[in-house]
C-alpha cells in the first residue's frame, strides 16, 4: 500500500552505537520485536515525548530518566504499548528496564524504555526479559536495518534514513530509524523515531537541535488527527569523531549538523506518511500569505483532516468545493473566501473564491491521477506559510482499523 | 443503512404552512428536487445560517432577505449547492427568487432559497425556474412528507419530526423536517431544516427560541467533522392560533414552546446522525465533570472525531484506549488522566485512567452489539457536561463519499 516506498536505503553506521534486534514473541510468534540500542559511554541523548496527556507508562519512565542521567542503552518492544496500564504498568517498564541493566551492567535509570502496540494490554514482562539476552548477543554496528524492521506494528515498510555530510573537515553520520503508520498526528514526535550522529553535541544544544529537526517533520505530518499515546523521538550524539563539540546553537557547526538531522527527520516523516494505514496518496498540503505561521497551520490541518477530503483525493475526484469548505471553516477570523485561491500541484483550481475560469475538471483530474498530490492554498493576508503532509481516506483505512486487535 | 430509522412519522399540518414538490430535473430525471413553503401572512420567521466563512449563494441571499422583510415563501432545491459560484451564483439565486415572486405575486425578497447538493457547479436555474409552476400547483397543507423527500440528496431516509401540546389552553402544532447526512458538522444550524408552528411569535423571540432549539440538538451533532457551506434552519410561527402572541422570553408559553421546539429539532438532528452516511451505529458521547461546558465540548468532539474511535465502534470493538487516547489529545490545561473513568452503556471500562479492575473485553463486547451506544466520559474537574451525538466510520462512508461526483 504504502506510496512509493521501495524498501530501506543504505544506512551508514554510526561510530558509537550498535543496535541488537530479536523474535520475543510478545504478540506474535518469529517475528522481529524487541529492540536494543547501545550508546558508547560518552554519548549526550535528547528526546521529544508525546503532548497527549494520556501518556504511555514507558513515556513516564523515560522522561523521568533522560532527565536525570545520560543513558546508555534503548529498550523498544512492539506488540503492546504499555499505555493505559496504570500503577502496573509503570512497574511493568521499571521492571524491564532492570532487567537489561542487570544483563548490561549499568544502572536501571541508564535504560530507557519504549513501547508502541495494543493499548490497555499489560506489557507481557517475561517475554520481554526473556528475549534481552538474544538481542544484547545481536548488538553490532550494522544493526540499523534488523532493528527498523524490529519496531513496526501495522506498517507495511521499514523507514530508515542515513546522510554523510562535512562538517568543519569532518566526515558526519546523520542516520535514523522510524515507525508510525496510523494514530498519526505527532505533537513534539512521531510514534517512535530514533535517529544518532557520531558528531559530539552538548546536552542543551543537542535537545534544542532535535527540536528544530522536528518541528518542520513529524510535528508537520497527519495520518489520522489521533496524537499517539507513546509518541517519542529520540538524537543521540555519541561523539567519536574529532570535530569539537558543539556546545553553542549560534555556530556554523551547529546549522549545518542541524539542517542533516532536519534532512533526516524530514524523510521519515514523509515515509510514515507514505505508509499511512490505507494510503495510496501522498498529499503535501501548503498554506501560504497567511497572517501569521498559526492561522496556516489551522488551515492546512482543517484539509489534511477532511474526511471528504481525503476520499475525494483517494477516488482521484478534484473535488476542490470540500477543499474550499475546510478552509471556511478552519476558523480564521475574518477569512474572506473571495481572496481565497487554490491550486493542485502547478494548476488553479480556484481563484478569489470561485472556480478559476480556464479550470476544466480534465486538467483536474489529470493531476489526481498522480501518487503525490500538492495542495496549494494562497490566503492574500499576509507573507506567513506552513506545510503539512497527509494521506487519503481508503477502504483500507477502515479494515486495517476495524481488524486491528480483533 | 440508516441506524434504526423506519420512516417518518405522522407529521401534523400547521395551519398556515402549504408545501409543494415536484421533480424538476435539477440534476436527476424523476427525482423530487424542487419544493417551495409558503408562509401565511402575518407569520413570523427566524433563521440561522452556516458560521463557515465559505458560504453559500443562497446563503447569502436568504441572510440578506430575511433580514429586512418577513418571508412569504421558502425555496429549496437539491442536486446542486450553487457554492463557490462566485458573483454568478448570487445571480442565479435571485433569478430563482423572481421568477418565484413574479409566479405568486410577491416581492423578490419575501423569497428565501436554499440549495444543497454539489458544490463549485452552476445551478441549473432553467430548470428551477421551469419547476416552479408545478410545485406551486401542489401546494397543500399535507405536503409536508413530500417535502421532507424533496429535500434530500446522500440522504437514504425522509426526516420529519411532529409535536402537539397545549399551552395557556390552545393546542399548537410543531412540526419540521430536515434532510443531511455528510458535510456534517453544524455550526449553527445543520445542513437544511424546516420548522414550523402555529403560535403566535413576535420576531425576536421567535429567533431567540429558534437559537435555542439548535443549540442542543443542530449544534451538538457531527458526522465528519466538515461544516456544511450552505447549513440552515427556519422555523416559522404562522399565528394561526387564538394563543395570543409570544413576545417576552420570560413567559410561561415561551418555555413551552421552546422546548417543543427543542424536541423537534432534537429528534431531526438524531435522524441525521441515524443517517449518516455509511452509518451502523448512533454513538451519543456524555462528558461529564468539567470545569466548564467548553472543555467538555472539546473532549466530546474529540472522541466524536477520532478515525480511530469510529472505525472501533464500526468492528464492534470496545477498544477504550482509543477513546481515552482521544480524551489525553483534547487540548485541556493540566488534565489528569488519572482521575478519567470511561463507561460504555453501564459499564465501567476506566477507572482512574486504566482499565477498571472488574471489565472484562466480553463485557465491552456485549455493549458494541447494540446498535445504539453512549460512550461516557467523566474528568472529575467540575459539575458541568456536555453532550455530542455522532455515528461509526465504516467501508460506505469511503465508498459514498468517494463515488459522489464520479
Amino acid at each position: 500500500m504504502a506510496v512509493s516506498l521501495t524498501g530501506l536505503p543504505e544506512l551508514h553506521p554510526v561510530a558509537g552505537i550498535t543496535l541488537g534486534t530479536t523474535c520475543a514473541g510478545i504478540r506474535y510468534p518469529d517475528r522481529p520485536d524487541l529492540v536494543i540500542m547501545a550508546l558508547t559511554e560518552g554519548s549526550t541523548c535528547a528526546a521529544v515525548f508525546t503532548r497527549n496527556a494520556f501518556c504511555a507508562a514507558p513515556v513516564l519512565l523515560a522522561r523521568e530518566h533522560v532527565g536525570r542521567v545520560m543513558p546508555r542503552y534503548l529498550l523498544i518492544n512492539t506488540g503492546y504499548a504499555n499505555a493505559g496500564t496504570g500503577d502496573r504498568g509503570l512497574q511493568d517498564a521499571r521492571a524491564c528496564c532492570q532487567a537489561l541493566a542487570q544483563l548490561a551492567g549499568c544502572r536501571p535509570e541508564e535504560v530507557l524504555p519504549f513501547s508502541t502496540g495494543v493499548i490497555g494490554e499489560p506489557l507481557p514482562v517475561t517475554a520481554v526479559q526473556a528475549g534481552l539476552a538474544d538481542a544484547m548477543a545481536n548488538l553490532s554496528t550494522t544493526g540499523w536495518a534488523e532493528a527498523a524492521h524490529g519496531i513496526l506494528t501495522t506498517d507495511t515498510v521499514a523507514k530508515g534514513a542515513s546522510r554523510q555530510v562535512i562538517i568543519d573537515g569532518h566526515p558526519i553520520t546523520v542516520t535514523g530509524i522510524a515507525k508510525g503508520a496510523g494514530m498519526i498526528r505527532p505533537d513534539m514526535a512521531t510514534m517512535l523515531a530514533f535517529v544518532a550522529t557520531d558528531a559530539c553535541v552538548s546536552r542543551d544544544v543537542l535537545q534544542r537541535c532535535l527540536e528544530q529537526g522536528v518541528r518542520g517533520s513529524f510535528n508537520r505530518i497527519t495520518v489520522d488527527g489521533d496524537t499517539s499515546t507513546n509518541d517519542a523521538c529520540v538524537l543521540v550524539a555519541t561523539g567519536t569523531r574529532l570535530l569539537p563539540c558543539i556546545d553553542a546553537v549560534e555556530s556554523e557547526e551547529y546549522q549545518r549538523l542541524t539542517e542533516t538531522v532536519a534532512e533526516v527527520c524530514g524523510t521519515l516523516a514523509e515515509d510514515i506518511v507514505r505508509d499511512g494505514e490505507g494510503a495510496t496518496k501522498l498529499i503535501t498540503i501548503k498554506v501560504e500569505q497567511g497572517a501569521n505561521e498559526a492561522e496556516c497551520l489551522s488551515v492546512a490541518y482543517a484539509i489534511a483532516h477532511s474526511p471528504l477530503v481525503k476520499t475525494a483525493v483517494f477516488a482521484g475526484d478534484p473535488n476542490w468545493g470540500r477543499i474550499l469548505a475546510a478552509v471556511g471553516r478552519a476558523g480564521l477570523d475574518d477569512l474572506d473566501i473571495q481572496q481565497v485561491s487554490i491550486f493542485l500541484n502547478d494548476r488553479c483550481l480556484v481563484r478569489n473564491g470561485a472556480r478559476a475560469p480556464d479550470y476544466t475538471e480534465e486538467r483536474g483530474q489529470q493531476v489526481m491521477q498522480g501518487e503525490e498530490i500538492t495542495i496549494q492554498v494562497t490566503l492574500a493576508r499576509g507573507a506567513e506559510a506552513a506545510q503539512v503532509q497527509t494521506c487519503d481516506l481508503s477502504y483500507d483505512y477502515v479494515r486495517i482499523n476495524a481488524e486491528y486487535r480483533t
